[in-house]
């Protein structure tokens, strides 16, 4: 019973550190971070003592129940949001996504131009830089605006979906970026591929959504057995989870889509209310803490001490990138000069998509490390899971001034 | 993403036939278990086509998931039952619990007298074939009464007792069993050992459960975050599942006990609906039904056609035993013919804990094969699964033929 051990620690230190969290006047996110980071830092200090805790992360057990909860998380910031009211803001926030993007990207470029030193995979190791700093967490961003009630305003639909347009063309680059580190032969053609992909997923999905989801909402009261909207909804969101991996995307978008086109009009006021409290109960009672204190757990603090300089610039261009890039974008497509602050720092967190990327791009082999390898290489890793905790962990912190000070 | 689409898999096949096994009358549980068989059968002859499916129980990750699902079966069977309505059947349910374990303990003991080849482990492999018809499976009575609408009836809370104190009594017995195989050299003081540190789990959890549920429940709404009252609830039962396994019990006695002390007073009548509702959906809309098919998934047919008699007759004393066992005893306390009968019947299942046992016994060397390993021992395993789950299969179905047969 080494899980319900484990599950107990840490679902005992994040909801205890999110209340404190909340009395501070924080979002409970931030306590729950906290949480992982000081279980980490514990348990790799006294190992004896917490055996379970240290390499936690490597368990493929621990893993599964984070990815359980990255899904949640998605599939109910999808039956939050309402696709036709995204849809009004799909124009600014494309624009949003875009500069958002694309600024922190080529500061991300730059900042490897300065950094990294010369070798066959510099541009591939570069352009990583740039696609770590392009990318906005959504499952943070949602649990973010969730927990400061913020999900549903103008700027909270525009940071959402601002945000998932960064990750889907984070995701096609990042393939784009494994691609030209394996060599292969016909790159055009994979890019090509990828693209296709995107957008067969998308337009299958939506069809879908749009056409199969009613259908199963109007004929749910003929099946007799107990919970079944529930169990519906997961089997559509577990399909389009798979169909996102095997389209290419990560799964968290296959949730966030069936959570999207399942809404009011699916079943009935009634059993929407209901499916969406069960959950809610899932992702923030149990799932949700659980994987942001893993996210936590990840931190590791050696790259602040072997390239101090290297790891400040990151996190500046991480927030100064998205700040001014998806701010000035929010301010040129009418929002007030605090929606638009707000836009800005919000899409600055990475929370676990970056370290989801960052492990793709180590398995790929593109910080392959030797006995002559730069410092700046050898502790690229752990610098950009710090970038990764430390502007999940800000974040919401500026988020929460910003939207104090506005007029609600 | 094997795992998201495994659990597609098993959540569409176990669904579509749980509807199947409704529409013919049956409880939707027994479709479960079918599909789990179906799946390990399909997956065994065509191995290169289903390579996810083949090998998922010694899936770290899969046995997992299940394992949630056993832990929030109890759970909610903890919330539906009344610890005073529980007292109030208590001496009837020990009376059922003590009959309904000793006739099929003898009945296992004399058909391993007669079955078994004499040897060294002689007397602890007759044993643990008394141990493992002894048992009662409160997952699958629970599912089966919930199923049946029957768990608040009086037979449904005396069979759910009675498997409650079957469950505990079995696994002291096996404590010792594995204590005799280990030939350690204190075997009365092992023994004396845990049947203290069952009575103390029992006293320290209705402290508790009675002093310390209520005054959190009472404090519950200081407590400013989303969810927390399905938090708290979940940190108790972990907290009392890891303590059961400290103290030589199986969790789902901790999880149990930890939804038997939830009441309605413990917070308010809102409250408590609302995290029945929220524990209801994880527990029957995604988790039991998973569970059910991974039960059916052990299932192996090989002992069938290797010791079809001694199949043949662990079946038959596995029924009779409880049957009359407990059957006799429900009627000495004054229930009806029918009401006995079911009760009779409904102790009949022995679900997963058989395999949890099994494996136990397994584990410690009981059923160790060697060149000259008679198939009687050989085939042990294969016999004992079979044995729980052709009797979880047949006890719904029977226990539905006698409760439309009774007067509501």
């Amino acid at each position: 019973m080494e899980l319900f051990f484990i599950l107990l620690v840490v679902l005992i230190a994040t909801r205890s550190l999110g209340e404190a969290a909340e009395r501070l006047g924080q979002p409970a996110l931030v306590g729950e971070l906290v949480a992982g980071i000081l279980l980490g830092t514990l348990a790799a200090r006294y190992t004896d003592l917490f055996p379970q805790i240290s390499g936690l992360n490597q368990s493929p057990v621990f893993q599964a129940i984070t990815d359980l909860g990255m899904f949640f998380i998605m599939l109910f910031a999808g039956i939050e949001l309402q696709p036709n009211r995204l849809m009004e803001h799909s124009r600014g926030a494309i624009v949003v996504a875009g500069c958002g993007m694309v600024l922190p990207m080529l500061l991300g470029i730059a900042l490897g131009w300065v950094f990294l030193p010369a070798g066959e995979d510099f541009f591939a190791q570069a352009l990583f830089l740039g696609v770590a700093l392009a990318i906005t967490a959504v499952p943070a961003t949602v649990r973010i605006l969730v927990d400061l009630g913020k999900l549903e305003s103008r700027s909270g639909q525009i940071i959402v979906s601002a945000a998932v347009f960064d990750d889907v063309f984070s995701l096609i680059l990042l393939g784009w970026l494994t691609a030209l580190i394996g060599d292969e032969p016909a790159e055009a053609f994979a890019f090509g591929m990828l693209v296709f992909k995107v957008v067969a997923f998308f337009i299958i999905t939506t069809v879908i959504g749009v056409f199969v989801f009613p259908l199963g909402g109007r004929i749910m009261h003929l099946f007799k057995q107990k919970e079944f909207e529930f169990s519906a909804l997961l089997a559509a969101a577990l399909a389009f989870s798979v169909l996102a991996e095997l389209m290419g995307l990560h799964f968290i978008v296959g949730a966030f889509m069936a959570g999207l086109f399942f809404g009011r009009k699916t079943i009935d006021d009634f059993a929407y209310a209901d499916v969406r409290n069960k959950t809610s109960a899932m992702t923030f009672g149990f799932l949700a803490p659980i994987f942001f204190a893993s996210v936590g757990l990840h931190l590791d603090f050696n790259a602040i001490f072997v390239i101090p300089t290297f790891v400040l610039m990151l996190l500046l261009t991480a927030f100064l990138g998205k700040l001014i890039g998806a701010g000035m974008a929010a301010r040129y497509i009418g929002l007030s000069r605090p929606e638009a602050a707000a836009v800005g720092v919000g899409m600055s967190a990475r929370g676990a998509v970056e370290l989801v990327i960052a492990s793709i791009a180590l398995e790929a082999g593109l910080f392959a490390t030797g006995p002559d390898t730069p410092a700046v290489i050898e502790h690229m890793f752990s610098a950009v899971v710090i970038m990764a905790v430390v502007t999940t962990l800000i974040t919401p912190i500026l988020l929460k001034r910003i939207y104090s000070g506005m007029s609600p």
